[in-house]
C-alpha cells in the first residue's frame, strides 16, 4: 500500500522546512496540525496502539536496517533523507534514524466524563509533564487535560519524557478552568501541610488529581473546585517533592486502594 | 565576622576562572574539591541546615538587595562581582544574583550502617537524579549510595532539581557494588512484571531501594545482593514509569506501611 520512498537531499525541501519547524518550536504543531514524533521507540508505540502516522521519514543510514524500514512502512507515504539533513530534525544528543509526521486536529478535544483523570494547572517543566503522563498510563488513569499554560504536551521534549505514553491516553490540551464541569469526577488536590493524608480515609474512584504549576501550586479558582485536598506525609520536614513525584504518589495510591477494595 | 567584600570586574580573575570550571563542567568538583551553589533558594537550604559556605558570590545586582546581602554574609568571604561575570557563571534561564562556593572533600565517604537508604545504579539522567534525591529527603531517607557511573550527585543539574534535599541527606558517590555490604539493611528492588506487589505483606524497615540505570535497570551483580524485588502494579500495560516516579512510589508506600505499623 506504501508506495515507493521519496528521496531528499536538499535542505530547502519544503517538507524538511516544516519538520525543522516542528522540531525547534515545542508549540508549532498547533498552528501547523502536525506533530513530529521522533525516534523508533516513540514510533513502534504509536503503530502499536493502532495510530497511523501520515508520514515516515528515515535517514539514509537508517533506510538499511530492515526493522525500521519495516516500521517506516506503517505509513502511507516514505521519505529517506541525507543523514545529515535528518539530524537536523532531532533534539537527541546521538539522532534518531526514523521519525513519523502524525495529524494533528487543531480543535481541542472534549473532556470525557467519568473517567480518572489528571488535571494539569500551567505545568512548565516538559519533563515533568512527560513523566506524568507516563505515570498516568501506566497506573490507570484514562486522561489528562492540561489548563491553558501548561507545557505544550506534544512537543518532542513532552513527547520523548512520555516514553508513549500519549497514545495510551485520551489528551485534552488549552483547557479552561470551566471546561472540567464536564468531568463528572471528583477533583482532588495535593498539598504537603494541609488536609486528611493521602491514605487516610477512601478516595473517590474515579477521581481527578490536580496537579499545580512548579513554582505557585493550583490556581485558586481551581482549588474551589477541589472537593478535597490531601496531605502527602512528608516526615523530612522543610523538604518537598518534585510534582511528578508527587503526581506518582497520589496515582499509586488510588491504585493500591482501587486494588484492595 | 566577615571582611568587607572583594569587587571583581575582570573575566580572568582566579575566582571566576575557577567559578566558570564548576559551573561548566558537571564533575569538576571532584577535581577542584569545590562545589558551586547557584541561586538564592539553594543557598538559603543549605544555610538552613548549618553548613557553613566557604564564600559568598554576589551579582552587583544582587549587592543592592539587603536579603541577599544578609544571605551572602553568612559566608566568611563575600565577592561582588560584575553583572555579566555572574551571568557566566550560570545555568539558568535567568541568572540567578547570589551563588555560594563550598569545600567538598574528595575522599569519598563511608556508608552509614542501619538507616532507610536509597541506592543509584548507574542513573544517567541529572533530572531524575535530584528528583530522587528531593523524595528521599522528603519522604524520610537518611542516605543516598550513588554507585561509580551515575550522574555526578554535586553537579548544578543535580542540584538544582534536589532543591536543597542534598543538605538534608548522607550522600556517599562513586561507590562500588561491594561498598553495600556496611549497609546493613536489606536491599529491595522493583519491577514492573515479577515480585509480590508493593503493597502485599510487609516490607523490610529500614531497608535500601535499589534504582537501576533508565534503560538497563539495576546490574545483575546488585540484583543478585537485593533480598527481594517488589513489583508496582501497572494496569496500564506495555507502559513503564519513570525511575524517579518509580522511587517516589517506592518510598511513599515504605512510609505508608511505617505509619500503619
Amino acid at each position: 500500500m506504501t508506495s515507493g520512498p521519496q528521496f531528499i537531499s536538499s535542505r530547502d525541501n519544503a517538507l524538511l522546512v516544516r519538520l525543522r519547524k516542528l522540531a525547534q518550536d515545542p508549540g508549532a504543531y498547533r498552528k501547523l496540525g502536525a506533530v513530529w514524533l521522533e525516534g523508533d521507540h516513540l514510533c513502534e508505540a504509536c503503530v502499536s496502539r493502532g495510530v497511523v502516522p501520515a508520514q515516515a521519514v528515515v535517514s539514509e543510514a537508517g533506510w538499511v536496517d530492515p526493522r525500521l524500514q519495516r516500521l517506516a512502512r506503517a505509513a502511507p507515504r516514505i521519505a529517506v533523507v541525507a543523514d545529515a539533513l535528518f539530524a537536523q530534525l532531532s533534539g537527541l544528543e546521538s539522532p534518531a534514524r526514523l521519525g513519523f509526521v502524525l495529524d494533528h486536529a487543531t480543535e481541542a478535544t472534549a473532556v470525557q466524563a467519568g473517567v480518572a483523570t489528571v488535571v494539569l494547572d500551567r505545568l512548565q517543566d516538559a519533563g515533568n509533564v512527560g513523566s506524568v503522563l507516563r505515570s498516568a498510563a501506566a497506573l490507570g488513569v484514562a486522561q489528562v487535560v492540561a489548563l491553558k499554560g501548561t507545557a505544550a504536551l506534544w512537543s518532542s521534549k513532552v513527547l520523548r519524557a512520555g516514553m508513549g505514553a500519549h497514545f495510551a491516553l485520551h489528551l485534552v490540551e488549552s483547557a479552561e478552568v470551566g471546561d472540567l464541569d464536564a468531568l463528572g469526577v471528583p477533583l482532588l488536590a495535593t498539598s504537603s501541610h494541609a488536609g486528611l493524608a493521602l491514605a487516610e480515609g477512601r478516595l473517590p474512584s474515579p477521581c481527578g488529581w490536580v496537579l499545580g504549576h512548579e513554582g505557585q501550586g493550583v490556581g485558586k479558582a481551581l482549588l474551589a473546585r477541589c472537593s478535597e485536598t490531601r496531605r502527602i506525609p512528608q516526615p523530612g520536614g522543610q523538604e518537598s517533592l518534585n510534582v511528578a513525584a508527587a503526581a506518582a504518589i497520589c496515582l499509586y495510591e488510588s491504585l493500591r486502594q482501587r486494588g484492595s477494595a
